[in-house]
C-alpha cells in the first residue's frame, strides 16, 4: 500500500477526497478501485511526471464535459503538484480546439472559482 | 472590428454576454477568441441566415448535452433573431432522434424557463 | 392505450413523472412521444424482463453522463421493478470500464441519494 | 401510413435506405421504429421546413461524431430537399464552435465525397 | 490469478482476445490492467450474473459509439454466456431511447454481422 | 503569417497536412480557420511548451474517440516535437481513467501503427 500513498500524493488531495468519500457504505468498492487503480497504479507509474499527468487529466475532464466535481479536484491537484494558474488556464484554452467553446468556457469558469478559493491568481 | 460588432449582433446577446464575461482576468484570451472567432468569423459569414445559424447552434447544444448555460444563451439568441418559441421547441423535438430522450427532455426544460423569463409562449 | 399503461408500469414512476411533466404546454409532443414510444413501445416489448431493461437503462445513463434527473428516475424505477440496491450499485461499478471513473463516481453519488430518500440500503 | 410516405419523402432517400435495410430479419423493429417515428412522426411535423430539418440533422451528426453512414445519408437528403452544397458546408463550418476541429474536418471530408458522387460542387 | 481465469471466462473470449493482443510490446501494461481490472476484478464480482453483465456492457458500447471492435467482442461474449440473439438485439433496440437512432442502427449492423459469422439467427 | 509558420512547426506535420488538405475547394475556410486558429493562435501561444501541448492534444483525442485520423496526426506530431514513444503510450494509459478501456485500447492500436510506420519503438 506504499504505492497507494505515493499515488495519493501525486493524485492531489482535492480529487482524492472525492474518491475516498465513496469508500464507505454501498459501492465502497468503486472508491477502493479508484484509490487502488488510479492512485496505486496509474498515478504511481513512471514515464510522465506529476505535472504532465495533471495536464492530461485536466484536458480529459474539459473534453468529457459535465464532470465539474472532478475538474475542480484536478485543478486543485494541478496546483498542488506545481502547475501555475497560467498553465492550467492554458491547458483549458488549448482544448477549445477539441472540446468546442461551450465546454472550454465552462471549464474556465470552474478554474477561476478554484483559483479564487485558494487565493491564487 | 466591424466584423465583431456584426457578429455580436448575429450571435445574440445572451450567449455573447457569457463570452464577454470571460474576457477579464486569467484566460481572457479564451473570451477574446470566442468573440473574434465565433462572432467575428463564423457568425459573420454569409451562406446561412441568422435563423439557420441558431437552428444549427441549438441543435448542437442539445446533442452535446451538459451545456445548459450556452443552451440558455442560444435560445435567447434564437428569439432575438426572430425564431418563434414553436420553432425552437421543434428543433429540440427534432433532435430527439440523435440526442436521445434524456438530453432532449432536459433541453426542453431549459427552453421553457427562457420563454417564461422573456414572457413569450 | 393499454400498452401505455403497461409500459408505464414497467418504466417506473420516477422516470415516468418527468416525461409526463413535459406533457403540458409547448413541446408537449416530446412528452407524448416519450410516453408513447418509450412506455408504449420499448418498455412494453417482450424479450427482456423488467429488471434487465432497467439494467440497460441505468448503464446507458451512467455512460452518457450529465443526465442526473433521468438517472434518479431510473434508479427509482429499478428499485420499483425489484432490483436491489446492491444490484444497481453493481451496474454502476460495472460501467466504470466504459464510462471512466468520473461519471461512475458521480452516478454512485446519485444512487446513494435515491437509496437514502427511499430509506433502503 | 400516408404519414410514413410523406415522412420518407422529407427524410431523404439516402438516410431512409439505411433504415429500411434494417427492416428485415432480426431487429427489424428498430428499422420499423425509425421509419414510423423518424419519418412518420418527426419529419412529418410542421413547424420547421425541410431545409431547416436537414440543417438540424446535419449539425447533430457533426456534433455526435462517428456516425459517417448517417451523415452521408443526411447530406444526400439535404441536397434532395434543396440545400445547396455551400449551405451544407456552411453548417459543418458553423458546428466547429461546438464539435471541435477534428469532427468538423472529418464531416467536411464526408460531405466532399457525397458532392463528388452526385457530381455537384 | 485464479480470479483472472474466472474473470476471463466471464468476460467472453472475443473481447478478451483484443485485450490480450495489447499485452505485448509497448503499452502492454494497458492490456495487463484490462485483464487484471476488468477480468480479475469487475467480471469476477458477485452481484450480477454473467448475462446481466453482458447486458450492461453491450448497452454501454451502444451508447458510447465508435467502439465497434469492443461491441463485436461483447456481442460474441454475450452469446458465449448464454444470451440469445433476440435478447442482444433487444438490448440494442432498448438503447435507442438513450443513444439515438444512428448509434443504435450501427450497433444492430454489427450484431447481425456477428450472428452471421457464428451461424446463429 | 509568421505566426502560422511558427504554429505549423509546433503543430506537427502529420496533423497539419490533414488541415491543409481541407484548404482547397468547398469548405476551404474550415482548413483556413484550422491553420490560422489552431496553428497561428493556439499552438503559437506561450505558457505551455511543445511537448505539453501534444500531451493535452493526444489526451483530448483519446477521450473524444472516433477521431483516428487526428490521433494519428498528433501522435506523429508528438514524436516530432520530442515526445518519446513511451511517453505517448503513457498518456494513453493515463487516460483510461477518463475515457474507459475501449477508447484507450483503440488509441493504443493507433499509436503502435504510427510507431511501426516511423520505425520507432
Amino acid at each position: 500500500m506504499g504505492d497507494m500513498e505515493r499515488g495519493r500524493a501525486r493524485y492531489g488531495e482535492g480529487a482524492a477526497d472525492r474518491l475516498l468519500a465513496a469508500l464507505s457504505g454501498l459501492g465502497s468498492d468503486l472508491g477502493r478501485y479508484g484509490v487502488a487503480f488510479n492512485f496505486g497504479e496509474i498515478y504511481s507509474r513512471p514515464g510522465l511526471d506529476l505535472k504532465q499527468r495533471q495536464i492530461a487529466s485536466i484536458a480529459s475532464l474539459v473534453d468529457i464535459g459535465g464532470v465539474e466535481p472532478q475538474l475542480t479536484g484536478h485543478i486543485n491537484a494541478g496546483l498542488t503538484v506545481g502547475l501555475i494558474p497560467e498553465e492550467i488556464v492554458e491547458v483549458i484554452i488549448h482544448c477549445v480546439q477539441y472540446a468546442g467553446f461551450p465546454r472550454a468556457i465552462n471549464a474556465l469558469t470552474v478554474a477561476k472559482k478554484v483559483f479564487e478559493q485558494r487565493g491564487v491568481a
